[in-house]
């Protein structure tokens, strides 16, 4: 009895997807879907990135948590528009929550979206936001072996960053056996190694939203 | 639409999980679900204790996970009973799947059984195993902001635990406040502040667990 339920539900958001999509593609705005476990730091790679970035992209941020609205905060601190949407317990974002989100955004100008979903390394990634890419968060606290006991995320996501890599001198990470578990669910994965917290690493990620957003605008300027 | 089948599908799970808890009850089991995001410690802080209180005390495990059986073997090889339950991508741990693994356990003689929940902040708060009591774990890599922002098992949990405290120096985390916010949900919450590598503090959970048993026996000879 559930698993049409459940269908019914991933049609439904699969709908409301392509019109966030498609509103997006109209303006060339590259949208990235954000997804980690709690706490690898996917609000901190945001203020960073938007704070880096400020001169050369408008960005914007949608921000989804059960409660409060302290990443909202943290990210609009940067100067960047930010909404927060507060899921009340739901698990993760969908799409429709997203296009309610997107009356409250200014996209006349904007380069990229940033969709950070709710903590969480599951359920996020069944359910399409509209997004150009998955990019997966992982931080080394978690454990190299997180790709292989939650494949979905690292099978179906564009880019894999490994954060928090200050901490490996004091923690058992090989990221080598993370990255390849990683590679072998999905071979065309970008990987990047950095640490929010110092910075490092972090151009190389910068270089790779460059390039997304090149692509992203070159492919918008053919579709009109 | 959605919200009757959630509310039933909570309801069917609360008969199973009252199997459950019939059946450890009989028997004056103490089960605890050990709830955490993807990386927090569960497994290792398992691995500790099995092999810590081996001669005080007959304990089995029921592990959840997407995918792989690396929990499960981890757990064996110190001597424990283990059941590994693959979700195939399910996001929790439910009561049927719990009664179905408690098939392949001998309860004889058993005093705690451990429920290593799927890796997940969120979903498997809301469905009860048949526990006596749900256990929540935080490693100090995630945030401090955590139990504000994932209020529910928090409020709900009868212990949590604040691992990976050795990484400490390293962080901005402020245990004071983590458990702060982690009282103010629940006033009546035991923390525990360890390191699952150095194996500091430990013994402090090790008699909480003894408490906790001991409790559960009085408690099922006066019911029987």
């Amino acid at each position: 009895m559930q698993i049409p339920v459940v269908r019914n539900v991933l049609e439904a958001n699969e709908k409301m997807a392509a019109h966030v999509r498609a509103r997006l593609n109209d303006r060339g705005i590259l949208a990235l879907n954000l997804i980690s476990s709690p706490g690898a730091g996917k609000t901190t790679l945001l203020e960073r990135t938007l704070t880096d970035l400020v001169s050369r992209f408008n960005m914007a941020v949608i921000e989804g948590d059960l409660q409060t609205d302290n990443d909202a905060r943290r990210v609009a601190a940067t100067g960047a528009q930010a909404v927060q949407i507060n899921t009340e317990g739901g698990c993760h974002l969908d799409s429709n929550l997203v296009l309610s989100a997107l009356e409250k955004i200014n996209l006349e100008g904007l380069d990229i979206l940033f969709i950070e979903n709710v903590g969480n390394l599951v359920c996020p990634v069944e359910f399409d936001c509209g997004e150009d890419a998955k990019v997966a968060i992982l931080s080394v606290a978690e454990g190299d072996d997180k790709p292989e006991k939650y494949p979905l995320l690292f099978h179906l996501a564009k880019a894999m960053i490994i954060n928090k890599i200050d901490l490996l001198p004091y923690l058992d990470f090989d990221v080598q056996k993370a990255c390849g578990f990683a590679r072998r669910l999905n071979p065309d994965l970008s990987t990047f190694e950095v640490s929010c917290r110092t910075g490092q690493n972090l151009d190389l990620w910068y270089a790779w939203l460059e390039k997304m957003l090149a692509d992203k605008k070159s492919g918008s300027a053919l579709r009109t």
